[in-house]
């Protein structure tokens, strides 16, 4: 491999002599092998595109940047956007809390990019651009990464949590209509209840989904605002009068998204209590997911030595050894990603908990954790409702069959003889195996007419929708 | 001790003589040694009170139940409300997952005392009121236990948590202003930073407690829904039509508190998701008071080898063999409390997470967690202001001294030496263990008059508020 | 209420005539109001009754303490023990975070008892022993309460976690042998699979039990290290020489557990790894026991809609709304013990990263939290034992249904036919509703009696035990 | 892209022609488009390697397959061990939670692969091998699944984790050695203590790092029981006589690892304790490094505002707006990773609490954290150890000027004087700003020589090595 030779205020590193980022990225590379690398997350390279634009063109406008220097700025930021130098970044998550090396990789890789766009050879001596002076004007590592990681976190939800959520939400609540129309066992303490209906059963999800993409929304509020403009630490040192408010708004024009810059530096540059909030909003999210796909599991299970009352997809060969078999592949797949995120917030909690004076220094931890939380459940919910959602189908002759089985009917028995001669008809049917209708008749309690009149599953699942 | 009968629908139990529990309650005690006797909190019980009656404020509106016995009911929940029944109150946490238990603990006691009320005996063999056909009407333990816990996390929240906060807050927001002219060095990565003011640093503090009363105010609008009505499955069988949105108004009524009814009975009683809501914004809230509290002891830290830029109010002796030694108590206990919450919202996720089909069993673990969290933080905050925070006070030729020696007072002259100068005096001075001006001056990079004009820290706070 | 007034370095207290503690006891009272009083284990109160008594012993041994005030002091001692003074500790987990308050709760306590036990009287203006000077001699905080700590922790694994988990383990373990013919369909994925026996099912959970207890017994191995003899920051300052193997093995013969000094002081002062570690062998248990729970009351799920294999005691009434329900309510109080075990865990792993320098200041959270994870799987393992396991029975004609239909038993065929053509069988069976033996014959891939040679369930379960 | 098809037992699927992989894995590429393409752990991969050789050399010694198959398959297992054919596993860790999909991709690779060896195409209608018959012969995903977790677990912890360890605790082990003579004063509750050597500090170091090796080798012990045998449910179906025993002494060879067969496979397949107790050994680990980690970057805090009591290497510039700050960047990426750790931790519990029946299928989740984990931390121990501790020196000047002031030299002075008239004189120097002499003598409790005879750092610092 050939190198050049780039510097910054340490002295001299070698480069390879392909590559755009310079000497503080490649001094980040060789002091942090830990993990595979390249981990730190796309989404915030990205981010640092439209932060980077942004900061150049608010620099331009207040006077303190040139215009030709912001333009070439910005063409490289445009190619960063689009995804174009992703083998550019090649440093790990693993790296100073504060993301400062990442932050420098973006200002090393736009500048020496700018110089070559400006007609420029990477082994100039002199290039066009500055790192620090020019690209990093108006900025400090320690406002723009976490800057970048409310871009990077608000545009992945918006863009695949909640899409993801709302399909799935989509999906259940046509499941809601379909089903709505068929009476089955309730089951409480995973033993027999009173009835509802499969459509009943599944508006739970439904809401519960609704409420989970309501948490997450709430939450976004706070991670809309941005920290730059504080630079280094939060006072704003080095920034043009109006620059914090002018630099949110240029992020919003670009990103089409409402960020606003934030009513406290201090605070967004020393917690991370947004990235928090939102990390537990996906964990809230979790939670149901994981209740949800339970179920479907469990409804689904069998086929012949479970609960069978619904059919879900068979996508996949299920066993390597036993033939035939099909397995509920998509829930187990929704489940482990709710595990994930549910210790991934762990993990953000300690991060976000661990600021110390005027900086956290857990960024990059928790910026990774929250995106990989965020990209899991819209992916995930996707892949579920598409290859299993959509197509539960309902097994009614197993449906039927507990229903009309079940001991928990003599509830609607209660008003008429009460809750004590109730259990008595259930627990002589049980103890003798016998149809409800046959014990309270044999018991004295009511006639075959009575107990036709006032057990009928299709009235116990109506005083709700 | 001296016993009498009672009896419910497996049999006869022998119950202490002088308690108003009833059979089930006696059995509960007998199955689950589990723990301390008596754990269910207190909060639970003193919210059944409510809800029971205004159950049967209710059911004597829609005619299901005689006015006579609803007001015996009444009455004896006025006393549960009170406080004055605690010690009829048992049974622990650690019981059936659905707190039936519970509920049949608060049925029995009601309908036992109210007999009493009504002139009867606890020994006679007819009651005034059957637990379950009376005080039970229209209720399900799967509707009002999470009624219960509810009621109870609302309440304690807006009555302790959020105003322990709020006076924490204010505490700081005074500090804000009093050290609004005390300009300090900053220090991120635990290293010396650019300056801000004490009172800029306190305001960060200020902003993540606002944040974190915002975020549970938030999680409360859900909390504010009531599962009653739902009764067995969510289906409200064996309920009178209306029934569930008069029985969250009188609640909402006898409270003084928001509460309405649940828009789906399927949801409130599967899913506790708005409880894992509430304690995840407690959890942000902890993560957020680490924080705080960690700045706290660690500014104050000394008095002769550690930062001591703040001064802490001296409540106790410090050690029992280091004499005159003065500890930073106060945020020990709040960071205490932090981690317990922390590790609260786990177990709440785990439990929150664990409901299948019609019922989540895991309400008495989820409800003593997030009452435990919200208790805990209330009490801290209110502990951690008076004994600590309202006496905080500048230590100024501390913060002076620090000020002064700061190398990162260099970062004024990025603008007119340029990035890669500044370093080089930085480095100068930190390497011959001079000042910046003299290091400035040597390198010729500047006058003595420039350093003077522009290294004022004075005015490297100014930009932001 | 009448007080008396006592002191300390930092002036005068009053405090309640009748109660043994004194002026610092009595501050952290009032300093502290953060939860319910009387919050700090009881263990950890009879852990200082040994290590105080020990201390003393110790001291007198080594020249450094009278006889009589040694004396005077070991019988004050063996009340705390005892539990006889257990309302003379008002303190709450939620104070300093050495624990200083406790410790010193401690040396009051003693040295006023004992000056009564000696004929004198609390009003007494000059007592026969000094609480920091005689009680505390040779001893810090710093150095008891990590002691306390581990004493409380290793006795209440060995006296209550262990012999419950054990008395679990042997209930399952008959079992085993009781259900080890009966052959039974498997399940994997919720879904059918090849057969097992009943007994080879329980003998995983054994397993499980076995596992979990070497891991609580090599996390213990470090729990008997004491940290005693470092005092203030692990150097022993103002030890005699010889104390601190000395005291350990005090405590050991006083106990009867084989606790032994420390290695390293500055280790089992500033941090609490072996309490971290203890509390993930009793995480890891929970885990290991939240999956039996669950197998448990999903195999006795039903009675008539669910998979109904087993049969465990009915020990109340299941519901207040649904007569005759019977609910698996021992693995519910069980599985919630696990959740807040993984709760706690998690509180303890953010108590134990958090120690600084000489000193961790998150002692009482530590071990709050690790006594009520030890404390409540004993308690919950014995209660699901005696109530549960041990009458848990097989239901051998669902067992028998279950088995029969099963399609998993195909795989017996795959040496026979290969997978493609077994999961042919299985497949045609499944969708024609058919057996497993016609299915095969119409496909010609057999005969009859091939099929029943080749397809023989009990024949399935018997390559391992 | 140019196709060839393949097919399973649920029909037809086209495949990328250069591939090796088959039918199922690409089902599973399509069926579960979440998150990253090829997820799936490496270390994963390779262990599928020695398994599948390690099988067919058992299935041929026992007669079950010829050894020309068995060569076969060898050879291509051991161009996966090698690494050559990572870019065949395209599969992500959220497939099915038996980690099937991932068995089949290997088994079908292995026979597409062992085709071509054996001088066949892949567009051939017949192969020498059939991936479920011959590669998966005696074997069930449920049983490989885990083996190959166990595998690539215990090797990654032997091969880095614990290296990384070891030389962390040696570089530190040095320290102790360098600076044993070094007295500085202690800080507790981060206040002025009595004094320490700077190596008695490192020593403590050393004594968790010890502690956490121990604890992850005890966990080993259980990592090294293979799944392997047990096939679909535990019971060994489809399996020749003395297989597990025999497959686990092949694999043993073929790593050189100590593994054997586990003593129960029902165990093995239903529940992964020991993943989760590996994972809990990592994260007690996470906790001490957390310690260790943050005490550095204190202690080295400044240069002239904070402790700066030692100095660490400046490896790269550490802020972009500040010049010639240096930041202890090397303790944030290892506490970043703690933090990930731990949060890992409790995903594992979440999976490792979740399995059902005869499966545990939350495998690829468990995996992937736990492998994460024991990556991390090694590689992150080896960055800290060799850019940062091996360089940490003594900052003498800021050490000796800390030892002096400190006030709680005043605690030699108990047993001379009692604690209370220490007490009084440390309060007297702090509150007059004086010496502890100059309080002592004017107080009149000593003379200057005794002050001088009684206080001397030194003599403070010995009782304990």
């Amino acid at each position: 491999m050939s190198f050049r030779i780039e510097h910054d205020t340490m002295g001299e590193v070698q480069v390879p002599a392909d590559k755009y980022w310079g000497a503080q990225t490649e001094r980040s590379r060789n002091n942090f092998k830990i993990g595979p690398e390249g981990s730190m997350p796309k989404e915030i390279i990205h981010a640092f595109g439209y932060l980077k634009k942004a900061a150049a063109l608010a620099n331009t406008e207040l006077g303190v940047l040139s215009a030709d220097k912001a333009d070439l700025i910005a063409k490289a930021c445009d190619e960063i956007i689009a995804g174009d130098l992703d083998d550019q970044f090649p440093l790990v998550i693993w790296q100073t809390g504060s993301g400062t090396q990442s932050n420098m990789n973006g200002n090393e890789v736009i500048a020496n990019r700018a110089h070559v766009i400006n007609g420029g050879a990477l082994a100039d001596d002199k290039k066009v651009l500055h790192p620090n002076d020019d690209v990093n004007k108006s900025q400090s590592s320690n406002d723009t990464y976490p800057t970048a990681m409310h871009i990077a976190a608000y545009k992945l939800t918006v863009e695949n949590t909640i899409p993801g959520l709302e399909q799935l939400r989509n999906a259940l609540a046509k499941k809601v209509e379909e089903f709505s129309g068929i009476t089955k066992t309730g089951r409480t303490h995973f033993m027999d209840a009173t009835p509802l209906t499969l459509g009943q059963e599944f508006s739970g999800y439904v809401q519960q989904i609704d409420n989970s993409i309501r948490a997450i929304k709430n939450a976004l509020v706070m991670v809309a605002e941005l920290a730059l403009g504080g630079t280094a630490v939060g006072t704003g040192l080095n920034t043009p009068k109006g620059y914090d408010v002018l630099v949110a708004q240029k992020i919003a024009d670009l990103t089409g998204l409402p960020f606003v810059t934030a009513p406290n530096k201090f605070e967004a540059l020393a917690a991370h209590d947004a990235m928090v909030e939102l990390s537990g909003a996906l964990k809230r999210t979790a939670v149901a997911l994981m209740k949800v796909a339970n179920d479907v599991r469990m409804l689904s299970s069998g086929p012949r030595c479970g609960i069978g009352e619904i059919v879900i997809p068979d996508n996949e060969p299920g066993s390597s050894i036993m033939p035939g078999k099909v397995n509920p592949t998509q829930p187990e797949a929704l489940t482990m990603v709710c595990a994930q995120v549910i210790g991934n917030d762990v993990a953000v909690s300690v991060g976000g908990m661990s600021g110390h004076f005027e900086l956290n220094v857990f960024k990059p931890l928790i910026a990774a954790n929250v995106l990989q939380s965020a990209r899991l459940i819209g992916d995930a919910c996707v892949s579920f409702t598409v290859k299993c959602a959509e197509g539960i189908t309902a097994n009614l002759p197993e449906i039927e069959k507990h229903l009309q089985n079940s001991l928990m009917l003599v509830t609607a028995l209660n008003p008429h003889v009460g809750y004590e001669n109730a259990a008595k008809i259930a627990k002589k049917a049980h103890k003798e195996n016998k149809t409800l209708k046959a014990a309270a008749v044999e018991l004295g309690l009511l006639t075959n007419e009575q107990f036709d009149e006032w057990v009928r599953p299709e009235d116990m699942v109506g005083s709700l929708k």
